[in-house]
């Protein structure tokens, strides 16, 4: 493989952009500790992604990544199924499923795209494939790099021919959505071990490995299949800079950990998470739960209410496999420890 | 991690054992590479197993491990629902069910625990966790190393707990039976990214890395993850001396070998490989397959007649998810060529 381009070598390890649990303090302590620094944009309106991105800037020097969903939307579908599924939690925590949807995870678009290219970021990654080529075009003019992720070789080829910079190979182990864009057979989800070599013979790219990446050996381990970097999530989630809730934050640190499962109840999407009660009685996967992103609409007013009971029967609580192998730390010292062992081991 | 038992230093690559797959010219093979050369016996009788054996001592020197099966045997099913549904199977081919079930793979028993005190492997491994404690005495007593797979960390301690002599990690790339011998949730299978610093964590015996490891990369990133050997089967099949089908090679070459998946159409057990008509018709997990092993009966005279004409519509053709890796190329040279690019990328 040739390496055309060297401009992730300063910078190895990629603070995850994780929807929800990150945020301004945890790009920032990265960013402190040397590794490249995410914002999480896709739950932001334009305005909001612009303070945070301001304040990370306030706050440290290096290279910012904003992270976008850039699903296509499928048509709103019916969610009477649904609804009545979820019929005996309504009933038990007295809510009624909302009359107006609340703002559902929203392709990046035209606004935000002018965002964009206010912030001015490093780097701009996508899930779930690319915005049409217009935006594309956009984002490059305004000095940024563009990343996104594969979970299959067809998805690293598919995105290295729309020229990207880079590709994040996300294994099935990551936490959080799974960026699969492009049709394939269920059950064909590949371990990073099998997909990073794949990937990195065959995109002429700087490769990213990201999932179940959860301390220096799995750098290094990285290091020896092909990537060029690593992007590391679910080990910041123990950090106080994270915005992981404290249920989160317990279940993380027990035997849950071992015990991570996609589910498409909480977006409709497959993402790899905690259970929570509505994934251990529904069951992880569930025919009625609307498309991505629909299924967040009828679960908002229970997910409020729950938590402010201070339950997470609701809550998305994302997480990979290597969450055992997490521990609590700030972000900053964990950054400069994981790539100081990552060093070591690669001499 | 302590390690107080450096007894696989000398062979770092294990050639995996392949039932079906492999054989005596394999082992053989891999053996005069330097690697430990397995023969699978879960399908074999115990003559037939004394028999390779010796042929293996005549062809090569060298660590030879026996491999076998130790699953509990449910009761007999009910199989009604599952003739049933292969029943145009069963008139297309124009066979019946068999009226006397043929041999199932059985679990290791006396019998073959004697032909092992006969045969005196350096190691003995077990698939689907341990004989009884009784059978593993004398397979220690007639001085094999005993080695078992888990597919989690509670797996790796059960292990552990029992005195085996080292744990086989196997990730969910795995090609085969997953060995998982545990209760565990659906869907809580794991990348060996991240289940083998996991492993290495929790148990004081060298771990050997399974599952995805197609070329020296893989063997490389096996050792930064905490492995003191790995386990290599996938890119042994395309290998001459392995004696995977024309039509299991063919596909191995081509893109087939990108969407590998688990089913459970073939034995009834969770296993990885390539989509045959079968499981294309029926999708790859089917409730009304009967229990491990007790699935591969009914379909015994579907897969002869269908292979009399050269058809692999009802064959298993496992392979792990870094079969696009493989290239075909002798066992030796194979074995020789990894090893070498391995210590070069440790150096």
């Amino acid at each position: 493989m040739t390496l055309d381009i060297d401009w992730l070598d300063s910078r190895r390890i990629v603070q995850a952009p994780m929807a929800g649990a990150g945020g301004v303090d945890l790009a920032i302590a990265a960013l402190r500790g040397g590794a490249v620094g995410s914002l999480p944009c896709a739950l932001l309106a334009p305005d909001a992604a612009m303070a945070q991105a301001a304040a990370v800037r306030a706050g440290a020097e290096g290279p910012l990544n904003l992270n976008f969903f850039c699903h296509a939307m499928p048509p709103a579908p019916d969610e009477s199924a649904w609804h009545a599924l979820l019929a005996p939690y309504f009933a038990e925590y007295a809510v009624t499923p909302p009359a107006v949807p609340p703002p559902l995870r929203l392709p990046f678009d035209d606004a935000m795209c002018a965002t964009v290219e206010k912030i001015r970021p490093e780097i701009v990654s996508f899930h779930f494939g690319l915005p049409d080529e217009a935006l594309c075009a956009r984002v490059r003019a305004a000095g940024a790099r563009i990343l996104s992720s594969a979970t299959s070789v067809a998805e690293a080829r598919w995105l290295a021919a729309r020229g990207v910079d880079g590709v994040i190979a996300q294994g099935y182990e990551a936490g959080g959505h799974a960026g699969r864009f492009l049709p394939a057979p269920p059950g064909t989800q590949m371990g990073l071990f099998a997909l990073l070599p794949q990937i990195a013979d065959a995109v002429e790219l700087p490769v990213i490995a990201a999932g179940g990446i959860g301390d220096a050996r799995g750098i290094a381990a990285g290091f020896a299949l092909g990537a060029r970097a690593v992007q590391i999530g679910t080990a910041y989630l123990p950090c106080p800079e994270s915005l992981a809730s404290a249920a989160h934050r317990a279940l993380l640190g027990g035997e849950a950990a071992s015990a991570t499962r996609f589910t498409n109840l909480i977006t409709g999407g497959a993402a790899r998470g905690l259970a929570n009660r509505l994934i251990e009685d529904l069951g992880p996967i569930h025919p009625d739960a609307p498309a991505f992103p629909y299924a967040a609409s009828a679960l908002a007013p229970l997910r409020a209410a729950a938590e402010a009971q201070g339950r997470s029967d609701f809550t998305s609580m994302w997480a990979g496999q290597a969450a055992p192998l997490g521990r609590p730390e700030p972000a900053e010292a964990l950054t400069r420890r994981l790539a100081a062992l990552a060093l070591a081991a690669a001499l």
